[in-house]
């Protein structure tokens, strides 16, 4: 069985991406690393801590990354960041305050540690900017020989950004990590707008979680929901962040177009993730970009886990455990 | 057999086109209509007509199309086609000039023409701005329901652009228009620099054309060895608008991404073609962008042709037709 991490920025999308690495029988999640992003680094931290409690796994670690850009100082969280998650990350509801605390090790240091340990079963699935990933990556170089995939949601190739036409979310929010990520080499799945945006979850799909009567069911159906009513131009919402944490278990369900891929890091296309042309009859293209995906199939795979792990921590919960 | 027209802009790179429509024996071309874009419209028709002459082609009809943009009123012919394709657009060689005029029907109207005749036999194949068959759309709206597929070298999804990193030469001269054919719903196959620029031709490979001691051969190995002296970043030349004439014959030498394509028409990006985002989650994509080719393939096609039609051409040479 795979081993996994998430590097997340939680969020609600992220949160779903969470849940699917806990509920998935195909995977083990091994560790959170947080990062800044959709909240900010300790926001998104106690999240990810509170929620791993709902769910009654309290031993899964939880690691603080990065704060801000490689090449900043700070990080101010954008406005449409709050609206779209919520002030607190998880569409303004309450969970309650985990009993634990974030280990004292860094999300680095745990990301290099992870690799040398675990080599090619380790899956790194980042779904905020590339900063943690990137900054392990130059401390301990010697484990790009060694590591298995990263799937990363983020950029967009065939499709306009969402931030504006050139640049996805993630990628914008740190360009130089991203593009140090993109060329170092590793093997990279870019699970990007071209397909997180072509598949929608819906209200009809959260009222089946919330029917569990479980605390995760209803907690989740009211954060998907929130996360649905600021999604304008369709009826549900896009599985940006799940989509990832999908394509790391199950890759069958994408389209992948190998590449050579860089990143814009100055201009008005700052952020852009490109095929970089002067590598197009280079061999051995390390970027599979995902170009299409089997929507129904990514659509019931996420449900199925999501109902199952809220039915099982249902039972727990009246268990008291 | 399929019939062909091709519409080009001549061009080196078109008369390479050109010479393979001519030689292939899977297809018959049944008119070449001009546009501006490399050369102007008036210079690239008499460029074409001077090779059929040369190539014992004089039953093939070359008529004369747009002069420029649908929304201009005239088209300035850019510096660096001048230097790429020379001043003449055939890279300053000498073209003994063809006893044949062009033909009194306008392009469009021989489109038109050309698609009620033979309906999907029909693959119309644009290596300029796509200025005529916008307007033939435009004219004859009725034709969008019986045409065949239309073979397009245009465009750059995965890449930068080559006039600037959004936006590739020829749909760079006429965005609407690309705009209007792209979005039209008929069906169309977008060569672009994703895949052209794939693919080399060097001197060695025009050396044989030349060795056939026919006039056509050196004078393609005189004009290809022109082009490929201004390419200064590659050993060889990028086959831009062969690619496209061999995809209307050989299309599964070629990796395409079914999409719904748009084109931006104002701003920095303009001329960028990029998926619709909105369109993301309709069925039946009408555009097949190429993001792979068989290169090896694509140049021992282009190859073979070219050398069995110039050492044909030879033996007419020698006979006095």
């Amino acid at each position: 069985m795979i081993k996994m991490i998430l590097d997340l920025d939680t969020g609600i999308d992220d949160a779903m991406a969470l849940a699917y690495a806990i509920g998935t029988k195909e995977a083990e999640l091994i560790g959170v690393t947080g990062t800044f992003g959709n909240v900010y680094t300790e926001v998104g931290v106690q999240n990810v801590l509170n929620i791993l409690n709902m769910c009654n796994e309290n031993g899964i670690p939880v690691f603080a990354g990065a704060t801000h850009a490689m090449d900043q100082n700070h990080f101010d969280r954008l406005e449409v960041s709050a609206r779209i998650h919520g002030d607190n990350g998880v569409g303004q509801v309450a969970i309650e305050t985990s009993p634990r605390e974030i280990e004292t090790k860094s999300a680095v240091d745990f990301l290099i540690e992870s690799v040398k340990k675990y080599g090619k079963e380790l899956v790194i699935v980042p779904t905020g900017p590339l900063t943690n990933l990137a900054l392990a990556l130059k401390k301990a170089p010697e484990i790009k020989d060694i590591m298995g995939r990263v799937v990363l949601m983020g950029g967009a190739l065939t499709i306009p950004g969402n931030v504006n036409q050139y640049t996805e979310a993630n990628i914008s929010q740190d360009p130089e990590a991203a593009k140090y990520v993109f060329e170092s080499g590793i093997d990279v799945t870019m699970v990007g707008l071209d397909v997180t945006t072509r598949s929608l979850l819906t209200k009809a799909d959260t009222q089946i979680w919330r029917e569990t009567g479980s605390v995760a069911g209803k907690t989740y159906a009211d954060m998907v929901d929130y996360y649905i009513s600021q999604h304008f131009e369709v009826e549900g919402c896009y599985l940006h962040d799940p989509s990832a944490a999908i394509n790391a278990v199950h890759p069958e369900y994408f389209t992948m177009l190998p590449m050579h891929m860089t990143v814009i890091t100055e201009g008005e296309a700052e952020g852009r993730t490109i095929g970089d042309p002067k590598k197009l009859r280079d061999p051995n293209p390390n970027v599979k970009v995902c170009i299409g995906v089997d929507s129904p199939y990514l659509v019931k795979e996420l449900n199925e886990t999501l109902l199952s792990l809220f039915q099982t921590v249902k039972v727990k919960e009246f268990s008291g455990n």
